[in-house]
Formats: C-alpha cells, structure tokens, sequence
C-alpha cells in the first residue's frame, strides 16, 4: 500500500457550500480583485483602538456577512473552524467569544483556510455537524509587528518580500442547499492532508520558497490518490507562494512530472497589481480566504469554472524558531471543489 | 430544536484507542503519578541546546513510543493531530516535520488534546482516515519564558497560579484493534464540541477560575444531549483547573443542577504533590494529555473504569491581549471514552 494514499479524503456526500464572505482591507482593495469583495475597509483599524481588535473586528464581519446573506442566525452555523496568525489565534478566539457557537481553533499559517475547510467538510460530509462555518484572517499591520519589525520602523521589503494581506474570509459549509437562498452549485468533493516539507530555506523573507515544496508535494499526492492529471482541473490554485514561489512551484512540477500547463494560479500574486510595488506580492492566510471567498467560490457557482484544486499554503515557522537557526517547514493542505448543475 | 444540541457528536463506528504513551518532566516524575508515565525525564532539555529544541524532542519521543508499543511504522499512524502551547505550535510542526505523515496543526491551548481526539475521532470514525495519532504535549521552561518572565527571574507564583506541566502525550485512534497488540478495550463514543466561555476573569494567574464555567458549559451540554446524567460516567476528568479551579467546577455545576457527586477528577491536581509547593498545581496542555495516557486510558483499559468523560479546558489569551486589557475566554471540548470487553 501506498503510505500515502490515505492522505487523500474523499466526501461521498458532497458537502455544499452554502454562502462565503470576504472583508478586504485598503491596499488589497486597490488590487485586480478589489471589486469582487465583499467589503473594503477604508479605516484598517476599523475603528478600534488597536489593529488586534481591528482584526478581530474584520473577522467578524466576514462571518456575521457569510450567515446575513443566507438569512440564518448564528447559531445556525453548526460550528466555527477558524484560525488566523496571531499568538494564540487571538484574532479566530476572541471572534468566537462573542459569537458563542461551537469553535475549534486551528493554526496551519497561512494554510488555515484549507484546514478548516477539510475538516469542516469532514465533519459535515460525516453527518456530525449539518453545517460548519471555515475561516481565516491576517493584517499586515498586526502581522508586521509580531513576526517583523514594529511598524513605526517603516523597514523597506526585500525583494523576494511578500505583503501579508489584510483580509477576512468565511465560508459557510452544509449537507444540503438551503431551499431559497445561498450558493447551491459548488461542492467539496476531496481533499489532500498536507505533510510538512522542508527544503532548508532560512530566509524568512522568502517564505513562498519554503511552501512551494509542500504545494508541489499535495498536488502530486492528490492527482496520483486519484488517478487524475492537471487538465481535469480549470484551475489549480495556490494560497500565499506569489510571485517567486509559483515560478518555483512551476519547476518543481515540472521536474516532478506534474506540468501545471497554465492552470496554475496563486492568490498571493491575483491580490496585488505589480505597480503597488509589493515585491513578491501577497501573503497571509487572510489571502488565500478572501481570493477564495471573493472570486473563486462565486465563479465555480456561476459556471465559469467546473473544477478547481483549492491549496492555502503555510509556513510554519516562529521568530523564535528563525532565532534559533532552524529552517522554514512548509505545509499545503488541498480541497477540490466542483460546479454542479 | 435546541441550538447547542447539535454540538455532541456520536461516534457511530466508536474508534478504539490503540495506544498511547506519555513522557513526563523530571517534576512531574515526583508526583502521585509518576509510576505511570511510559518515561520520566532527568534532564527536561533532553539534551539540547535550548528548552524548545527539547521539547520537540520530548514530543517525538512520546509519538513514537505510541507507535512502537504497537509494532507499527510511523507511516501507518495515518495523520498527526497535534498542538502545544508555543507560538505557532513549532513544537507540533517541527516534530510534524521529522515524521513526514499528515499533519493538521492545532490551536486549543490547553484543551488541545480533546480537540485533536475529537477531529481525530471523527476523521477515523467517519471513514475518511483508518488511524490518527492525537497528541499535545508543554514544556514549563518554554511556556513560562514565553507567557510570563525570564526563567533566570526566578519569580515567585502568586497562590492561584499552576505550573506549566512538563509533558507529552500521544494516543493513536484506529478504526480497528490491531490483531496481536495494543490496546482493544477503549473505545470513543461521542464528543462535545467546546464554545467560549468567559466571566470577566482578568488575573493570568488564575486561569483555572476563567477555565471552570467553560468545563461547566460543556458537561452540562454533553449531559443533556445524551440524556445522561453524571452519575453514568465512572469519572469527569477535567484537563488543567487545577485546585481553585476544580472547587469553582463543583461550585457552577451545583448551581446548574448538576451535582458531580465525587466523581469529579483534574489532571492539574492529580499530576503533582501538595508538598510539591506548585500552588494550585499544573496546567498546560501536556498535562491532561499524560495524565490521559499514562492513567485515564490504561484504567479504561483494565476495566478499572468503564465510563469516563475527559475535557481538556484551554485558556485562549495571549500575552498581547491582556496587555491590551482582555479577559480571559476558556473553553473546554469533552469526549466520552468506555471500556468494553
């Protein structure tokens, strides 16, 4: 038997997704993809009197948005999976505290998004919640100080950079569609468990180096699990690699006997255009949460899209484990998600 | 219907527990369990150059030991489930790291260990996974210098404060016993989905007290939901209240109607001696994991025990948030374990 083999779930019931919200901040409000969000926020503190309370203010406008739009109270969403970059996922805590349903909190970095979507999908398509509701989010402003420099520094980005997102995303899974409202075409139809990878990369600065091994490594493991190539995919697509990560992945592919042959995208570089000068563009696990969310969910419920290979992908180191000298372990967790008539 | 009834999962195909081990800290080696762990350490950085990189090494100890009691390869565990307690879980994912299985990272803080066996549980019970190998483990030295001071302070514990235990604890799910080894008599039958829980508790020093009326919440919502009352259950083990903690337990439990009737047990009393001089006694997520796998699930083994209802009980605050004035959220999911013959 292959040992990996079982690494690949597969959801004999399908779950549906049943709504998805996104809260973008400022500068990702600039980006190609500005328009497709649910909300841009014109003040990244939202308000509040520091940018930790602003973000978890975010998230919660992304989930309170995710049952709003389909018309049910929040106790209605069976349970919150959610996870975010903060010590202690503060941000995903504090959100459930006020919300008062259920909760499990997960920390895959910036793979989170797909995490919770696994193992919210797992738990429906079980029959032991009816729905579950998956987020994820990060701030640049928070972000930036906790694993960077304090943001008064005003440091200037490396070049292989990327710009944690400011963004919250949530989607709202259920064992069937709701009779008069919500999304009732996409379904989760499998998903990959990431394994940690780690190539010896120790420049934090080049953090999609360190998750493309882990993407290349679940694409590979979820096509072979189930007998299928690149092309049964309209699109494969990546959480947080940006720019240099995905040229990355694309050789690594490549050598892996995997050609992605154009299918390939990655959230980190749709989020940002090249002129705002973030270097390698986005990053964050709120990135691949509101490109999810915002534009990959709503085209695969139009039809636009029949079948994507949805991947966050994290990196999961500490400043102290930097400190410390070790290198950067990656990890990608995959869903697949069709368009069904 | 009953908007929380929804949280109790029934585990239809009741997994068993395989095995489990525990590695346990030099302290808690002196303590009324001491004789039960699978190994008590007499240099808690295991030879290492720093407490982190030995905590790591403490986790991986306990994983494998879990999987070698059984004969088995790493590679059959099917997935890790696992936490801890630094931030970004690096010791889950650096161990997660040199296992190259499946790995979901989790973020539970000291309700780690029912989290993962709750997920666990539901991913081998509902088919999508044939084992998971659940674990948490904490580190005093690590947690202490991250949460509170510089170990080289030498500060004295206020008198509600517990001691961070020093610990690992690995439980491997299967949907079937293994034919000629391990355990074959513990078996899940259903699990309680922990929501947020806070009174307004502001004293990082007594996180038992803001822990409790989580505890609370979620045997009383387990006990209702199965129609059951405590006296079905042999014990209610609770993770980490340690002393103050457990007498507030037994005090909200009174006033909701739900006597414990002497059946009430805490890891965090039972893992050291009063004499020991640790206050209120241990916390972490280390601790209900090694008591669990060092005690709880051998007595459910022997039959000593037939019934038991364990709640790991997690803190969810950050050093961050209470500097910034935040209370303390706890939560607390349960899973009840039986023996049969």
């Amino acid at each position: 038997m292959d040992q990996t083999g079982s690494a690949t779930l597969s959801f004999e019931n399908r779950p549906y997704v049943l709504s998805a919200a996104s809260v973008a901040g400022p500068a990702e409000g600039k980006g190609p993809l500005g328009h497709r969000f649910d909300e841009v926020l014109t003040d990244d503190r939202l308000g509040e009197k520091t940018f930790e309370q602003g973000e978890r203010k975010m998230l919660l406008k992304a989930l309170r948005r995710s049952m709003a739009r389909v018309g049910l109270p929040m106790a209605e969403a069976g349970c919150l999976l959610a996870g975010d970059l903060l010590n202690q996922i503060i941000t995903a805590s504090y959100a459930a505290r006020e919300l008062s349903i259920p909760y499990l909190g997960l920390y895959g970095a910036c793979s989170t998004m797909t995490e919770a979507l696994l193992l919210g999908g797992a738990l429906v398509d079980g029959g032991y919640q009816s729905r579950a509701l998956c987020a994820a989010c990060s701030h640049f402003s928070t972000a930036e100080r906790q694993y960077r420099f304090p943001l008064e520094m005003g440091t200037t980005a490396p070049p292989h950079a990327q710009r944690t997102v400011t963004g919250a995303g949530a989607v709202l899974l259920g064992a069937s569609p709701l009779p008069h409202t919500g999304f009732r075409h996409v379904r989760l139809e499998a998903a990959t468990l990431g394994r940690v990878r780690d190539l010896g990369i120790t420049d934090a600065n080049n953090m999609g180096a360190a998750m493309a091994p882990a993407a290349c490594d679940t694409i590979g493991r979820h096509l072979a699990d189930r007998g299928m190539g690149a092309e049964d995919f309209d699109w494969i697509v990546t959480g947080d690699l940006g720019d240099f990560g995905s040229r990355m992945l694309q050789e690594l592919a490549r050598e892996a006997g995997l050609p992605l042959a154009g299918r390939h995208m990655d959230c980190g570089s749709m989020v940002y255009r090249p002129e705002q000068g973030y270097n390698c563009r986005g990053s964050g696990c709120g990135c691949s949460a509101i490109v999810l969310a915002g534009h990959v969910l709503p085209e695969l419920e139009k039809g636009r899209v029949k079948r994507v290979l949805f991947l966050s992908t994290g990196a999961l180191m500490s400043p102290l484990s930097a400190c410390q000298g070790e290198s950067i372990p990656g990890i990608a967790h995959a869903i697949s998600l069709v368009h069904e008539e």
